[in-house]
Formats: structure tokens, C-alpha cells, sequence
């Protein structure tokens, strides 16, 4: 087997918590780790918000299959924000409060995951209404959490 | 709700199929969101991949979560490689035998799949060599497939 090929650029050096320790990876790896859970959250997360908003049909299962990727999505980003990658040469857009105000920023992550687990629940019950409710729910808290913890654009 | 911030820089145009119509996004889009799956099959498969080959302490509980969400992440890029993202100006790796080769291409996924249901049948047997055997298996899939349709770098 072609481990060396298999592992390249994987910060192997891990521990073995289940929250990896921050100083095993560079700051520019956790970075981009955490940016790529973003981008996947709105790969998934765009076609609800559209549905949602009448801009795009309906699809029930759509929601249902991208209401469970989100629903392990969302538990990724975080353990990206450690304190080392405060001041990091990454481009990134989060700003120092994720630190000061730790407390909250957490708080923000459970609103995510329990909006998510909501549209979860939602769509097993089959109801379109409630299923748009949720949707809602969850584009309210990553609003939320980026008005409070991201840079503007 | 602020649906004009939720839903900024996310293509909304998007088709109600379950396998999002490729022009609806623009490639550079892909690209990032396929790429973006690498990064987090990265992110949990290296501490796996470091404790097959003993570089790191044996964690069965970080096997098994790590083997869900790896069984989740697995299925997310294959969509990103439409073939309206051969010859993208966004930087890839990619290489056009992706879609002369489309078959082989399909069967390097599934093989990863495959490799990836057996490691989360082993996790839940609690056998360290099940599971040590496993992560090789995930391995070579992933080495097979970036040898045979990644640029080397």
C-alpha cells in the first residue's frame, strides 16, 4: 500500500482525543478545513434556502437528503477555531470576538445544530410548510452567527 | 429573516433534481466544492490512516465517528466533477480521464464507498485489526484512484 502517497500533506502527528489538538496542525490546515465545511454547508444548504424562497420547485426529498448531510456538516467547522488560528496568515474572515466571546460563539454553533435537527425532523413528517419553516430557522442562525462572527465583505 | 445575507454567493438557479444540474454552477464553484470534500476526507481519514500505521495511539471511539462521517463525506464530490468543469480556469488537479474514462471513473467511487462501509461495519465490531484493515482498504482506494485520475504533483 502507497502510504506515503495515501497520507501526503495529512498532519499525522494527531493525538488521539476526539477533539484534535490544535497545536498537531498548522493554523492554515484548520483554516481551511473549517472554510471547506463552509463551503459544503452552502453547497447543501443553497438549493433549501432557494425552495424555501420560492425560487426553485419544491423537492421534498432534496430536503430530506441534504437535511442529513447537514446534519453531520454541522458538527465539523469547530473544533477549526482554535486559538492558534487567531492572527494566522490564512486569508480568513473570522474575527477575534470567536475568542473573547467564546460563550456566545458556541451557543451560536448549538442554534445551528438544533435549526438543523428541527428541518431534520421536519422532513420526515412530510409537511411542506413546516419543512419551509425550518429552513428558515437555519438560515436565520447562519445569519446570525456570520453577522456576529464573520468580517463584512 | 435576511434572506439576501443567508443566501449570498450561493447559486440559487438551481434544478429540483436530486443531482443539481451542472449549469446551473458555475464550474469554479465545483471545483471549490468538490475540492472542499477532499479537504474534509482529509481532515478525518489522517488520524485514521496515522493509527493503521501505529504513528499514532489506537482511538476505537475516534474510528468509529470518523468512519460516519467519512461514510456521509464520501458521497459529495462526485457531482462536482461535471463535465462542464474540464478545462476551468479554477486550479485542479483533475485529469480529462475523468470523463474518457467515466466508467472507471464511477467504479473508483464506489470502491471507495464500499471501502468506507467496511470500516464502519468494523468499527462497530470493536476489532483493532478489523478496523486497522479497513483504513488500509480506504487507503488504496483513495491512492488508486488519485494515481490513476489526479495530476501528480
Amino acid at each position: 500500500m502507497n502510504w506515503k502517497l495515501v497520507t501526503a500533506g495529512l498532519a499525522l502527528a494527531l493525538g488521539a482525543g476526539l477533539t484534535l489538538p490544535a497545536q498537531a496542525q498548522s493554523p492554515e490546515a484548520m483554516v481551511k478545513q473549517r472554510q471547506a465545511t463552509m463551503t459544503l454547508q452552502g453547497k447543501y444548504f443553497g438549493p433549501l434556502a432557494g425552495m424555501a424562497q420560492g425560487k426553485i420547485p419544491f423537492n421534498a426529498q432534496m430536503v430530506a437528503r441534504n437535511a442529513a448531510y447537514l446534519d453531520v456538516l454541522d458538527k465539523m467547522a469547530w473544533d477549526g477555531f482554535a486559538e492558534s488560528t487567531k492572527g494566522t496568515s490564512a486569508k480568513t474572515r473570522a474575527l477575534p470576538v470567536i475568542w473573547s466571546e467564546a460563550g456566545k460563539f458556541k451557543e451560536a454553533q448549538e442554534h445551528l445544530q438544533s435549526a438543523v435537527s428541527q428541518l431534520v425532523e421536519a422532513s420526515k413528517s412530510g409537511d411542506e410548510a413546516k419543512m419551509k419553516a425550518a429552513i428558515g430557522g437555519i438560515g436565520k442562525s447562519c445569519g446570525a452567527c456570520h453577522d456576529e462572527f464573520r468580517e463584512k465583505q
